[in-house]
């Protein structure tokens, strides 16, 4: 058994933009040739989201429109408010929702291929683009 | 130290049915006989959620109603519109519900049981049932 | 290739107390000299959370006021009624508000640190004390 460690990069080109990394993540695992194990996929940022869903164009919007309510663009924030806090981008909504996506992926590796069932991708969500992000993974197994 | 991989099937039978699995899981992993290492514990699907908490029947009410709250039945979805997704359930709630709870548990082994708390379970929640859902799991360890 | 298993508590004063654990978990594990792994970190415990993010004293305020916006205090919550629940703390809120802030990290472990960006900490939520907590580690790696 082994351990192997990677990362890939993945950029935006507007504020939030959902993609299905799916193929970056195989891609990135593929030389290792790892037959049996596990994937560990996080992201190094705290203003975008990795987790797994359905990628469909219309359930991505429902995903936006949700985290849009939960978690309005303005709301008093206090990481927004430059009297209280450095942060020049305003972006608390961004740490916000991604609080409630979350930022991990852990996958099994069975016969070579992540156990991701029929309807199932990675998603990545950048929620304070446009940005240029990392994406670190590690793979344990044989 | 190996790498051991094995799923087991969970049928509901309405619509909303949120359960204690442990034992499910607990029983899959006995055989490997794994007195260190982890356990992932992963839904191969995107309508159901996996994480977590106490399991007592009244909370299990307060949870269900929380989802409910924030995740209305209908509330426009774009993904059970017709004219713009070719979702024939319109289980958009489903996948909204199963992105605020999760979908992975990931938990120790130490001398050969499930690092839980006592007063924690591994609770499985159908979303969109009644459906027979598989759930993927892989232990490493020694 | 070897696992690792520790552990640290940690004490709050008040009912809801947010802090960076960061250095005590980098404490835990460095003992333990791997070089290329994982580390899994998990509350053993079902009224807090673990979770990634930017620990920045005006966020943490935010993300305060986020979840006691999403799950009041009282809410006519089942778990906190004394006609159906012995529960006798009446801490409904501090579970849900788990449920949605999760309760694990998993991080690679890549030249003996944690795959941390610059602007991520691991941050505890104590969402019911004042408490002693317990988290768990398990470290794997070479």
């Amino acid at each position: 058994m082994k351990v192997f460690t990677t990362s890939f990069t993945l950029a935006s080109a507007t504020r939030t933009e959902i993609s299905d990394v799916t193929p970056l993540v195989t891609a990135a695992i593929g030389p290792f040739g790892v037959s049996t194990g596990l994937a560990l996929i996080n992201t190094l940022h705290t203003t975008c989201a990795l987790f797994i869903n359905e990628f469909q164009s219309a359930l991505v919007e429902d995903l936006q429109a949700l985290i849009e309510r939960l978690v309005p663009d303005r709301n008093g924030y206090r990481h927004d408010d430059p009297r209280v806090s450095d942060c020049e981008r305003g972006n608390a909504r961004a740490h916000l929702r991604a609080a409630l996506l979350g930022r991990t992926v852990a996958l099994g590796v069975n016969h070579g291929d992540l156990t991701l069932g029929q309807f199932q991708s990675v998603i990545f969500a950048e929620l304070d683009g446009p940005r240029r992000r990392e994406i670190s993974i590690q793979v344990i197994g044989e």
